[in-house]
């Protein structure tokens, strides 16, 4: 066994015994789609969707990108709202606390690394981006709001990283008010094992877990988005 | 009597019965500089202090930006923290519910309208910009956060509407555990009584309400402010 | 004339002249009654509506509490939600920095002063009570997250007071993406003319100002909710 | 090998990996004590701290209610400022959308369920309690207002459960402007691996995780508070 292999084994077998509890106890129901339904990108700016950032995550080019953009295209059809985060910052002081943890002199606006990736880049004047400090892009943004104003009751969640702002920003999604969709093959981090136990813990208690094809379906069979 | 002066005689009495009521009943407590000001500039962007845009302010040129450029000088000088919001949009979906009661499509991203007066303008990589999208500073942004971070207590503001975005931001202020002093030659509003009104209300409630000179000698008292 | 009447006068020429303003350059919409209302009953608590507290606001029994026992048991009849608050701390260390400003040593959980009146009281099980600390109805509360997760789109608003917490959450309303409908006949305050000021003031930029009838009127025309 | 020390056998190697990873691109600073701390108990209920609930915990008798009884003892001496959290309900429509994934009909205000347990109760009057509605006790609550109103930097974090209530509440904290401290003894979980995992992880990316030892070290060596 490889130690890769050991790792799986090691999490499968611990995702065993928790899914057990968690069911008896009556957690891990499905949330579902909703019915309006918007696609959140969180983070997918150079920084971490390219190569030889010090926030440079794995699976960008063969699997995150290309599933994002199948995404993107079946929500355009349908019009669906879509809304981008980037985190970027334009002092020392616009930074807050993080430093205390982590360095974040990387992430200036108005540099390459904060911009989105060009390949999945939003439309000028069309679609919505949320320049955010904080991991969730609930916290310290107006996207809740803006959700509600629209009358949207579903975010479908791509991006990164796993174990950080994808996490944190379905977690507040609950609380906000609003199901989420969190899609399996649109998601990364850095560190090993990091995915894998994220998808299992969140999809027991904030959001739900769906295959990119699920998602897919799914959005193939709204009728286009009707805006005022 | 002009209409002006039976409007000020008018709020002249209101002001006198009010403050009599609040003064019995213990309001109208003073709660003074603090120990770590910073200064917030609220809305001081070109759609607000020039003339010609549907949200165009009095007394821009005579009081208020002449005010403010020495209320900066002074806090430059004790490298006190500055911040400036300003209220842009990157789409109709970005505004929310607010085009419900007004439009805002003159408020977009990347425009004049939405740019920092220069008369005033941060220092780019030392002042700190945020981009607000409601009218207090505090919702939906950051900045409770930065400025926790930064060990500030207290809230020195300029700015417009009095209304509006600074009413609100200091009715926020005391909410998330800062004091705040509003100048009262910095901000203005773009309705007659609109300032007097909510000077007298907020400062009964929820801020300082002081005079230029009174601020300028406080900041003149401090040492300046030392940065890890 | 009297004092009273001067007041009002005064204030007609003040509303003539802003609402002009308002009108040229594009506020003053309508945002209507939305699809999917709730109650919310703002700071209704002993201390607030009856005689000898700091707090006492004047036209409770005459006029505030008859209308809003119409309005809920209209409301009661389409079971819609109805959600009250109270301003109610546990010790000094809860009540933050409000003290700088107002003492709010009278405000303590589990007295008689901060427990909503019995007149319009909640029942329990069905209605929802939330203990606010702060002005605004949104500030520091769940309330934006639990509205949006029953699909409300508007919240009717009756309370106290007009110049402090009804203000102040019909202006968070908005940018948590809520229209709000502000029932004329049952707001209130403690000090002259602050009632009038802020109903004129929040109709042009942040909600709809409507009577008691108009509200009972649109109540009556709507089918009952069904929850789920 | 037991299945347990299988398991942790994998945690180790999955540590080692990504520890690494971190420790080369920067993360894992230390953001210490601060100057000025307070404690935060989080949800240390009878539901999660008693046998026989769905919310019950892991080692509650053995570890962790012995843990936080030396902690608040030590943090009563120097007179800090310590909170509790519960989570509890008024009615359905208080849950918002958290039912969508999780019953929490258990969890109704009054309930011996959500009430502190008394082998660590707050002191009435003096400590505060905050019925907080979603995971975090940041998220829908005061709690930042109020620390930073007392001039708090650093919240001392004790309670469960440590992949969902504790674990989003110091991300929050960071983005709020405190650093945290999480006491490795003094947090549990219903389900095996998510204490580890989860200690890892924050403290690579969002608090101090350190023993008890440490931490009670650090309160004895802290002059006693002193309020104005």
């Amino acid at each position: 066994m490889t130690i890769d292999d050991k790792l799986h084994a090691a999490l499968d077998t611990i995702f065993s015994a928790d899914a057990k509890l968690y069911q008896e106890r009556g957690w891990n129901q499905r949330s579902g789609f909703g019915t309006h339904p918007a696609i959140l990108n969180i983070d997918l700016a150079n920084a971490w969707t390219r190569d030889g950032f010090r926030f440079t995550c794995e699976h960008m080019d063969d699997r995150i990108i290309p599933g994002v953009q199948r995404l993107l295209q079946s929500a355009r059809i349908k019009q669906l709202p879509i809304i981008y985060t980037t985190t970027a910052f334009c002092s020392t002081f616009d930074m807050g606390a993080f430093p205390l943890k982590t360095p974040f002199e990387d992430l200036m606006i108005g540099t390459t690394a904060t911009e989105i990736d060009e390949r999945i880049a939003p439309i000028a004047g069309i679609d919505t981006l949320i320049v955010k400090k904080r991991p969730s892009a609930f916290a310290g943004t107006h996207l809740a709001g803006i959700l509600r104003a629209a009358g949207i009751d579903t975010i479908i969640c791509t991006g990164v990283t796993m174990a950080g702002c994808v996490r944190h920003t379905v977690e507040d999604a609950l609380g906000e008010g609003f199901r989420s969709v969190v899609v399996r093959e649109c998601v990364g981090d850095r560190v090993p094992a990091a995915v894998e136990w994220n998808l299992f813990d969140i999809d027991m208690k904030y959001c739900d877990v769906e295959s990119l094809e699920t998602v897919l379906e799914h959005l193939d069979s709204l009728a286009p988005r009707i805006t005022s």
